[in-house]
């Protein structure tokens, strides 16, 4: 890849990152990879338009050097105050977000922050279609769950203390995304089906 | 302002970006504080969910300290492939960018690129609202342009060379809009008259 500056260079530090995030909060880049991929499918083929937001960045020092373009020298991630991913499908909003697991037996509420839940609250009672895309990667299986059948997961037990639902939970309420080779998490093919056939 | 590493800063080459952005690009800020206003006005009354995107930044080298948290001591601006804002109002999707100018006479195209003219295309063919909203800054004027009568524009005037759409053609084709106390950008007044009396 080439940057501003005219230099080749591998982004190592990044790939550190990746690896970092993906230890540590369980946000693997595969999941968003394959999402990435899938949304680049839909948009070929003009099925939908939806995209990811660009990670949000505090910027606070940026050097101009000259002939050349600016370099952020310092600069610090923000937690992000929506969803990861919005667009437009058949005439309607659709918004959500991405999480993925390693454990095999529940998937801790904590990957999503009170704001998120918020956000997510505010678009169904706007009339929007919000839902979360969960993988559970040990068994590389990826759920949708709509945002309707979240919320009480995350009143309920979230408050008494109980900080995860359980993949049987998940299996039993959530929708299993069909992995295919180019659309590879075809999340559209579950939308259709619960928010377009009636 | 409180940084993630216990500091406080005043971001002054941030303050020197801004400046530098309102000069050479006619991007100023004040429109976009405006809308942003604008938005959190309208998230706090419940008429609309529109947030602005994070400006997307290739982040290429990332310092972890211990004990604090990880610093970006490199990084470059990237050129956004859709438009600034999106989000959902009275159950539709809808998607603007925004642009101020100094000038005058005219409005210039080059502020606009030809990847997000593509996005904008895209949302229309998909059912979406899309518009851009333009600000003669040397009026204190501001104004919003349905894409659909953006594109003509784009194509029959850029193509020819005709890199510009005067003054006089946008206060005659465009939808002035109301500036507010709080609502201070009010497009949404603009929205309701276009898209939902009919």
């Amino acid at each position: 890849m080439n940057y501003p500056n005219g230099r080749k260079r591998r982004p190592l530090q990044r790939v550190n990152r990746e690896i970092k995030n993906h230890k540590y909060s369980n946000r693997g880049m595969s999941l968003e990879e394959d999402i990435n991929t899938t949304n680049e499918y839909y948009l070929a083929h003009n099925q939908a338009v939806v995209h990811k937001k660009p990670t949000p960045v505090q910027v606070v020092r940026v050097h101009y050097p000259q002939r050349s373009a600016a370099v952020i020298t310092e600069a610090y991630y923000k937690q992000a105050s929506t969803t990861d991913y919005n667009g437009l499908y058949r005439g309607k909003y659709i918004d959500f977000e991405a999480k993925e697991t390693k454990n095999k037996t529940r998937f801790p509420l904590a990957n999503i922050h009170e704001h998120q839940i918020a956000h997510m609250e505010q678009i169904i009672n706007h009339g929007g279609i919000s839902f979360i895309i969960i993988r559970f990667s040990s068994y590389n299986e990826t759920y949708l769950l709509e945002t309707e059948k979240l919320l009480p997961f995350w009143y309920d037990l979230f408050k008494r203390g109980k900080k995860s639902i359980s993949y049987e939970t998940i299996r039993d309420e959530a929708h299993l995304i069909p992995l295919k080779f180019q659309a590879r998490v075809d999340y559209l093919s579950v939308i259709d089906k619960l928010y377009f056939t009636k």
